[in-house]
């Protein structure tokens, strides 16, 4: 009963994020959860607010029938209308809710749209670093992905996505706040993507879609806000969870929002809510979809994490660790600082995190996000566990 | 934003069932409720087991902190080993707990199965009539699926199975009690499957799995179980969900087991958790993880669906419409009537369920499920309901 030599293959070479995190259960097991600094997954620790709990009370305690039976595959109406208002909102575009799809989280909601719209041979861009597992989402229907390397600000490099776009691309995923690099992207940026793409479509006659993975939109620090991308470019689809703004991520909830003005937009909502259906989601988990719907305008208190990037930020420094600031999400990303005192490749981001771990921090290397010589740090964990790495920080630093 | 041409054509000639269900949601609102007459889809109207709400209040009430959060991909092991307990009495098997991955429902379960195992080209059987959802999710992880008509009476033809084995077959799906006929296959019958696979493996050198989807397991009547597949066939994996047993079809929870004796079962199981991950369902939802936990032990009671069975039996037999006496699950699978006052070609199903329609009656064409000249009845809809559609179902078999 063999798994399949590519399954076994893309296992072998699978998510570093996930090892970390399973590596860190063992670790914390082994010496105790006070002494693992565990900065490798996104997995909120704060909890959701009050009211999803009081939620799941009010479902247990009600007597309405049909509560855990099947609705349509698109989601319950009421569901969908919360999320219309929830993304009009935020794209500035009145979208109706026939184009709100629920999906088992922004994972699912982005599989379903690849499945909808991927034909073999197909690419779909990334600008690199990016969040890995887009690889395979996209392999997954017979796509490839084609990664375009970033600025050096980690900003949109506009006019290389430009020189990749071809006959075969048929969308782009853009990801703000990015994971791993915290970086928003700015109102201009989406402009001259805009630009890009309909010179694209003018010369090539391909409309390439953009899939805007948004699932820490609301996680911005410093004022800073995430701009529209629908007023840009019409031919974009939102996909986004609750998994890190009401740190549900285990109950997997989100959707797709369609733009109204796309080409085609109904029928692709359609389309979408079919392969929900037949990828196996069916429906988002029916006692998740009432409580977003009720509580969709809750939020874990953001400063928390803002706190916790300035103590991280300090503790960096104070170890010699260069990193850039994020202005959103819940991730730093850091150089690996120059050898002192180890030998080895320069900038080797996976013996950097070896390295670390000795120290029991845990933090995933930035080849697994498509950047080589950089590495991840995940702060949404305890502001205690921050603080009481510090010395740990400071010894790797120095020892390295 | 067009939609992949071939997605287009399957939603063309997609399933027959949900496009009955939206329709009925229609006529329900145009006629009122009780006037229509909707055995079209499996949507279990009993409600759960009261525990399951009573379990979701406790967890609302509960100050248990990460309720929502991710866990590893193949589920809490509390979960994993409740489902190991409960397969191993199924089976007569003992199963360890790292044979179980927790899945979206059976739907989503298979999904990761076929993911994990299928490469480009290979085959899977299933014998039909089939639930007609299984030739999309073989075609999502690049398989066919190959159809091999049952025996008259719905049972399986051993001798055709064994002539449709080759060295491109890697599963075969087997589902009892079956949807749609509500047929069990005997004990007997596994272990001519089974020998016949043992025999094609002795010949041909590959071993094809068995994928037992058993989301009706529980749903037996007249004293009838479901016999256990892996003293037969060690090469086997169970996919299940508690949709049917406990009424929760929405929740999207279910589960895949690994018989332990299987090839490379400890791999297949990681195998299965990682297509759980990349194919964006990461893992099953969480509070009904620890609702089914906790409830899997309860049921709804049956004994509603074998009542409704026998009203339905005796409306059809009234009707003239002859039908296979179902020995397990929620529908009754009818062999379209003689016409005798319209015209038109011999059974034809969907001819037929469109004359149906005609009187409020809702059913699903059998050539849905690969058997043209038969209809579906989901008799899991109230015991008022079916008596009501009894003057229904009298006229339009005497108009047919």
């Amino acid at each position: 009963m063999p798994v399949a030599p590519h399954i076994s293959d893309f296992m072998a070479s699978s998510s570093f994020i996930r090892k970390m995190f399973e590596e860190g259960m063992q670790l914390k097991q082994q010496y105790g959860a006070d002494k693992v600094f565990d900065f490798s997954i996104g997995n909120p620790d704060l909890e959701p607010p009050a009211k999803i709990n009081e939620m799941l009370r009010e479902l247990g305690e009600s007597h309405e029938s049909r509560l855990h039976a099947y609705m349509p595959n698109a989601g319950y109406p009421e569901t969908r209308k919360a999320m219309a208002e929830k993304v009009s909102g935020e794209q500035g575009v009145e979208i109706p809710f026939t184009h709100i799809v629920m999906g088992c989280g922004a994972a699912g909601a982005m599989n379903s749209v690849l499945k909808a719209i991927l034909s073999p041979g197909d690419e779909v861009l990334v600008s690199a670093p990016y969040f890995v597992e887009y690889g395979q989402y996209v392999r997954n229907h017979g796509g490839t992905l084609v990664t375009v390397p970033a600025r050096e600000d980690f900003s949109l490099d506009i006019a290389a996505i430009g020189a990749a776009l071809n006959g075969k691309t048929a969308a782009i995923i853009i990801n703000s706040p990015n994971n791993p690099t915290g970086k928003i992207y700015s109102s201009d940026e989406m402009e001259q993507l805009g630009k890009t793409l309909e010179a694209h479509r003018a010369t090539c006659g391909r409309t390439v879609m953009i899939i805007s993975d948004e699932p820490y939109r609301e996680i911005t620090y410093n004022g800073k806000t995430v701009s529209p991308i629908f007023p840009w470019w019409k031919d974009t689809v939102v996909v986004s969870s609750f998994a890190k703004n009401l740190s549900l991520p285990g109950e997997r909830i989100g959707y797709t929002a369609i733009c109204p003005d796309a080409e085609n937009s109904l029928e692709l909502a359609e389309a979408v809510a079919y392969t929900t259906r037949i990828l196996g989601f069916v429906n988002a988990p029916a006692t998740f979809q009432r409580i977003v719907a009720a509580c969709w305008k809750e939020s874990v208190d953001y400063s928390v994490y803002e706190k916790r990037r300035e103590i991280l930020m300090e503790i960096l420094d104070a170890a010699g660790i260069p990193f850039l600031t994020p202005e959103g999400a819940f991730y730093l990303f850091c150089r690996v600082p120059e050898r002192k005192h180890t030998t080895g490749e320069a900038g080797d981001d996976a013996a950097f995190c070896d390295h670390l771990k000795k120290y029991r921090i845990l933090a995933v290397p930035g080849r697994g996000f498509g950047k080589a010589g950089w590495i991840r740090l995940a702060y949404c964990i305890s502001e205690r566990s921050i603080a009481l790495s510090r010395d740990a920080f400071i010894q790797a630093g120095s020892a390295w």
